[in-house]
């Protein structure tokens, strides 16, 4: 069975993901389409780009179109990008799939997609996942080789990936908020094993220095150790640091949003 | 493989979406089914139709079940549109899916679902998607013959496709709001070449006329065209003119809903 | 075909969902799996019992995937029910999977899932539904016994199924709200029956009694019945009292939450 996975911010449900599935559809009829998620930030590629690097190393090797792509119509180009493990990463030049190849293995061959017939029907200047990353996509899925979708590109010329803020001193960490999921959980641009390298291994207790705010925060393995109203530090499923409450919604209490810097100290 | 579309205003991760597709999937297992969108807005049927008849051209032919339906149980009339380019849509009597047939060819058959042999095990007065609508597209999907699912009827007596306020002089396009996407995107009801009736194809800079004042728009091509906080006039992926902004929300700042009368002038 | 149905509160198009259908792939790249929903609300186990209760038993047997998991990492266990129905509900030993087995027939064989040869790669203490439960349900799907997926567990020592507040007495039904839908339709915990056994057949309005005040409702059959801004009383899809507005949010306008108790007397 062909398949790809499929990521965008075009929100759950938006009948833009419906028209790129009937597209492929179309095209490539026998082709599984997965939707890895489609409530991405708005525009926020740095965003997407920490999110997808996390999820597509617990997916098995495949082709994925990854669209945040505020830059549609403009200069910039239309890629695919082989990675080491196998997939094949179809999306727009602007950093998001460089980030994700670096978790796959790094970029074995890069294309930019201007051969027009392995393009929609339509070419717009505003949805590009319809008109060209899912049709090249259901092409390549159909069984036309990744050699014929373009002209090859020089790896080392294409938009670099992104990097989180992250300094770690004697005692002390400083990062980013990298993501806030549904239930109000903070995940930090810090994984659990720089807390080693700090010297705050065996420190159960944290304090939290925010651009408004200190806080203190209790280590913990998992929700149901908190108390009701106490924020803690956990390592989460992807081996991030986390700032999570019990049942209830960490990034309201301390006022977070992705982006805001966070300092950790012993 | 056989394969359903499937839109409806039940919203994204809505029970009452996947409780169609479990209904679907009893009946005719080896059936695809599709989701086109599931974000209509509530109760909205006009807004389903301007979305859906943009989006099924883009989708190949298929059975595709279309719900916006705030009169269901009433004396509203369940129906199925066989269209000329080999669609099969299955709703509502409201006008929704003439509007998406007009679209896909016109209307070559029109049938009424009182065939109660092809419907679900419950029937009740509030969800006729689950007990209907989508039991009868599973019974199509798995062979059943359209011409068996209830008694034919007369599409001129069927409820007529919705039409969008469009008024077109010189120098000056009055039309109205017909949707607002994620992005805050506030699609017209005008497509681009009526700028060409209009005799506004060089102009480069619009007044717009809203009910609570007026602004000035630019005409550009792609979203980066955009300064911050600039409002655009685009054409849009599926040929409408389209108030855009940068990487921001132009529906916010010109406070526009859809229905919304909007006037664009030289 | 193998068939996996999935509901969970990680919310609609979030990138928990699509890591789940990913692994799913890896292990089983045949399995379909269909969303039932992910809009059940964070953390509140007893409502997603109520919701999936009613939904499962619309779906053909097959392998279920529930998750609404706030003590995930804690000392709750991870368990599969077999139904008498045919289905495996794969989940927390929470309350969810037992309540929704009792409208399949009640469990035939509960398993403890501590076989971690059928878990993911990873293992971490907060995302289990990646981790354990997504990746039995696939082992299950692609043939391994029920019986190789762990230990056999006392039917009688899982945690007991959900029950709801209802109170019959003559001319007065006590419940509780069970669900509130995307349309502001407010479920009720009682079935349109226990208004036979309170005397209350031949009653056209009711009286009702909510924390904060009364409301008047007539029983109507359909939204269309209602004038604009009036509540009604209706038997919905899945054979609960429901109070509704057509076209409008009853929800909004009786301030009604999940859990609230309601009384509707004659």
């Amino acid at each position: 069975v062909s398949l790809i996975f499929f990521a965008s911010d075009f929100g759950p449900g938006s009948e833009y993901v419906g028209t790129c599935h009937a597209v492929i559809a179309g095209i490539a009829p026998a082709t599984r389409v997965i939707d890895l998620t489609h409530s991405l930030a708005p525009f926020d590629v740095a965003g997407a780009a920490a999110v997808l690097a996390d999820v597509l190393p617990f997916a098995p090797p495949a082709i994925a179109v990854l669209v945040v792509d505020p830059g549609v119509g403009s200069l910039r180009r239309a890629i695919a990008l082989r990675c080491n493990r196998g997939d094949v990463l179809v999306g727009p030049d602007n950093g998001l799939l460089t980030t994700v190849a670096r978790m796959l293995g790094g970029v074995v061959e890069a294309r930019e997609l201007n051969e027009t017939r392995y393009h929609g029907v339509a070419l717009s200047s505003t949805f590009h996942a319809r008109d060209i990353f899912c049709p090249v996509a259901a092409h390549l899925s159909a069984g036309v080789p990744f050699e014929r979708i373009g002209s090859v590109l020089d790896p080392a010329g294409l938009v670099a990936p992104f990097r989180w803020r992250l300094e770690v001193a004697a005692g002390c960490v400083r990062c980013e908020v990298s993501n806030i999921d549904r239930f109000g959980n903070v995940r930090l641009s810090a994984k659990a094993e720089v807390l080693t390298a700090a010297g705050l291994d065996e420190c159960r207790t944290f304090r939290l220095a925010l651009s408004d705010g200190t806080a203190s925060v209790r280590r913990v393995r998992t929700y149901e150790d908190l108390a009701d109203g106490e924020v803690g530090l956990v390592e989460d499923s992807f081996g991030w640091l986390c700032l999570v409450e019990n049942r209830a919604s960490a990034s309201e209490r301390l006022r977070l949003t992705r982006g805001a810097h966070v300092e950790l100290a012993g």
